[in-house]
C-alpha cells in the first residue's frame, strides 16, 4: 500500500517557494516513515494549499493566512498516524 | 495536459534531505512554469534517484555518485522544455 502524500501548492508570484519548502522538510523530517512523499507544486494568483492525499486540509484563501506549524503537523499526524505522538507540539496544544 | 513531475527520492539515515530540498528548489526555480511539481520522496539504504514523469534520469547507484546541478538542469530542460535556454547553464557546458 502506498503511504500517504502530501502536496504543497503555492505561488510563484508571492515568492512562497521558501515557506512552502520549510513546511514541506519539517513535515519530511517529522514524518518520514509515515509519509510517501511531499511534493512542491508551483501556482500563481496568492495560492497556498496543502492537501493530505485527496483532503485539503489547509487552503489560504479559507484560512485568511498560513498555518503555524505544529498545527499543520497536529493536522497531518491526525490523518497519516493518529496514535503517533508529536512530543512538545503536542504539549503546547495541551497547555 | 499535466505538466511533467519530478521525483527526488533520498535516503533519510544518510541525512539527504537538505540535498534533496536545494536540487528541488533550484528545479522548481528554473522550470516553475514548466513543472506541474517536485517531489521528495523518503527511502533508505543510500538511495538518490531522480525521476522525470516515468523516466529515471538520474540513481546514484549507478552514477556513482549525485548530479552537478547544472548538468541535473539540462537534463530536466531536455526533456520538459528542450527549447528553454539556460543561460550561464549552457555557457558552462559549450565552454
Amino acid at each position: 500500500m502506498d503511504l500517504p502524500r502530501v502536496a504543497i501548492t503555492y505561488c510563484t508570484q508571492c515568492r512562497w517557494l521558501l515557506r512552502a519548502a520549510w513546511y514541506q522538510q519539517e513535515l519530511l523530517t517529522t514524518f518520514h516513515r509515515e509519509l510517501g512523499e511531499v511534493a512542491l507544486r508551483p501556482a500563481t494568483g496568492g495560492v497556498f494549499r496543502v492537501e493530505v492525499d485527496d483532503v485539503l486540509v489547509w487552503d489560504r484563501s479559507e484560512r485568511g493566512g498560513f498555518p503555524d506549524l505544529p498545527e499543520l503537523k497536529r493536522i497531518v499526524r491526525d490523518l497519516v498516524a493518529p496514535d503517533k505522538p508529536l512530543g512538545h507540539t503536542d504539549r503546547v496544544a495541551e497547555g
